[in-house]
């Protein structure tokens, strides 16, 4: 029943760009079996650092421009401090279907909370979570999201958001895949994360989901630290609390980090432009039109979702994580596209 | 005559938050003879890693502390991972008196912008700059300092104003010691930094001056990649600009890095507590709370303007970098205080 209710969405609701930002994806916590991995990949690395691809065009192109920026004699060498390698999340390092994952943890979190919200019972939007009913929901429209998305994001501290998080992960399944979310990362991802670290590039995130999301969870399963997870926000405010200070999350949108926001977050954040962006969707496109335009030899990577059988396989149509613009200027413009299902040996961890 | 303008500021004109979180201090490109100093203290630290400082309680503080959480043997450890180090930058890392010098650089460049914009001549608060009139632009009070600003701080790219930046700092001089400005950094302060980085500490400027003018010449001079430089920003546009992408630098205020915005700050950038805070005014007196709450053993360091001979002596009723109330909780939470006149054998570095 939860199910079916979490499949309907995918087809009655339009997720806008406001709101989706919020909506990522969920990991289970399964960080030591993933950082083994990560371990065995680093060994392996002598002998090939991508052994999860095919040997294809878009892996030979990732170890040429690797090997040429990184060579002190060539003439596209780039100094270690510009190696910065920004990658979208959601549907680039892990799945993004049937919806951004985020939402499940707002749906979630709207039923675990309604025991003290008795009036939700028939009060919309959250009426129609509690009764499952899509067909209302998707009548409630892009305010109706925003206004779940603020009940279940804001109004507690920092750190009680973050334990929240984690506690939730430990048991969230994915829907359709019934298998924890910790299954469903792409692991030839994580082995060109640690292919790019292995080569001194500073891997980040920059992704259109909420920061403190997944700074809760990500950050071992991809070996990537807080500082360096970039995504939305909601509004804070700082309060000194008689001498035991915490930050306070407000129900309002400080910053959507998607389309033109990547890469003024870029900026604002970081200081300079990336020299590799991989991204696979047209919210990704202004990222790496930014990363083309470094006086450095760039790279710029689209992961195309292609396999119906072991993952999803969409783009110009698809409502989540749509690639239209984005596949016309990679095509045009010579950049490294990635075939899901003919690049990849396996798609997920194997355990 | 230019000299007298500028040190006239200082009386009249009383800065408030808004406005002054654009003015930092300017840096020569020295860096070479900087590094070079650096590399020197770097061999140096087995002996001494603070030979600048004198055997005082502030200098046995920072060494007792950076030992303690560094021994994995010690209940403080702390894990490479948290160990967070935030520094204001004016007045902390170098000076700020008689006025933040991001505010010469205002005055100068409306000066220079001057010639092609001959209604200056009779339009406030540009006619008070042009004629040296401190009378006038005190009168012109916060809303025309934020004008003049605007006025130099936007309107161009992020690259040009970089540049800019950059051409400035080769000529610009401190009006009253008459050097360049990288002749006003804190020796000791850089013999700290280096002294935590050789530590596994990662240190970020965290300051209320604008974010670009700080990037566009402090990373050598500190040793603080970009990344790592956290200040007050204006507001900014994307513009794919027919395949040659610009960002764009607007007229209004996009994020205040001072006070209560500082933890905001480090929360939306850093996404963790620091373990190590270092400011000298009231304005960080916020970041030290957050970081005085850490779970970690943290440490908490004012520098108090006390050298009125080598540097300025200033604290309660400065106008500029006023420590009262931060004063006050130091002295109360045993925070470590830097005696400036007795605590540093130098101020400055020797060349």
């Amino acid at each position: 029943m939860v199910t079916d209710f979490k499949l309907v969405i995918m087809k009655q609701i339009k997720y806008t760009i406001l709101v989706s930002i919020f909506f990522s994806f969920i990991f289970m916590s399964c960080e030591t079996s993933i950082k083994e991995k990560q371990d065995t990949n680093a060994i392996t690395t002598e002998l090939d650092p991508l052994p999860s691809w095919n040997e294809v065009t878009s892996k030979s192109n990732i170890i040429a421009y690797v090997s040429g920026v990184t060579n002190s004699e060539s003439e596209n060498f780039i100094p270690i401090k510009d190696l910065i390698a920004t990658f979208d999340n959601d549907g680039n390092l892990w799945s993004e279907q049937p919806a951004y994952f985020q939402l499940f943890f707002v749906i979630d979190k709207i039923k675990s909370m309604a025991e003290t919200h008795p009036e939700w019972k028939t009060e919309q939007p959250f009426k129609a979570v509690l009764e499952n009913d899509m067909a209302e929901l998707g009548k409630q429209g892009q305010r109706g999201l925003l206004q779940l998305v603020m009940t279940t994001h804001a109004g507690n501290t920092t750190e009680e958001f973050k334990s929240e998080i984690q506690e939730w992960v430990k048991t969230a399944k994915h829907p359709t895949k019934n298998v924890t979310y910790d299954k469903l990362v792409f692991q030839p991802m994580l082995e060109l994360l640690q292919y790019l670290r292995d080569n001194d590039f500073k891997t980040y995130v920059v992704s259109g989901g909420g920061v403190d999301f997944m700074r809760a969870f990500v950050t071992e399963i991809y070996g990537i630290p807080e500082e360096q997870i970039i995504g939305s926000r909601i509004k804070t405010e700082f309060d000194y609390n008689n001498g035991n200070p915490v930050i306070r999350r407000l129900p309002g949108l400080d910053f959507i980090d998607d389309k033109e926001g990547k890469p003024l977050n870029i900026q604002k954040i970081i200081g300079k432009k990336p020299v590799f962006s991989s991204g696979n969707s047209d919210g990704d496109l202004q990222m790496m039109q930014w990363t083309a335009s470094n006086k450095h030899k760039s790279f710029m990577l689209y992961v195309h979702h292609t396999d119906s059988i072991r993952e999803w396989a969409y783009d110009r149509d698809s409502h989540i994580g749509r690639l239209d613009k984005g596949l016309d200027q990679a095509l045009n413009d010579g950049w490294t596209v990635i075939d899901m299902k003919n690049d990849w040996k396996v798609i997920y961890p194997s355990r």
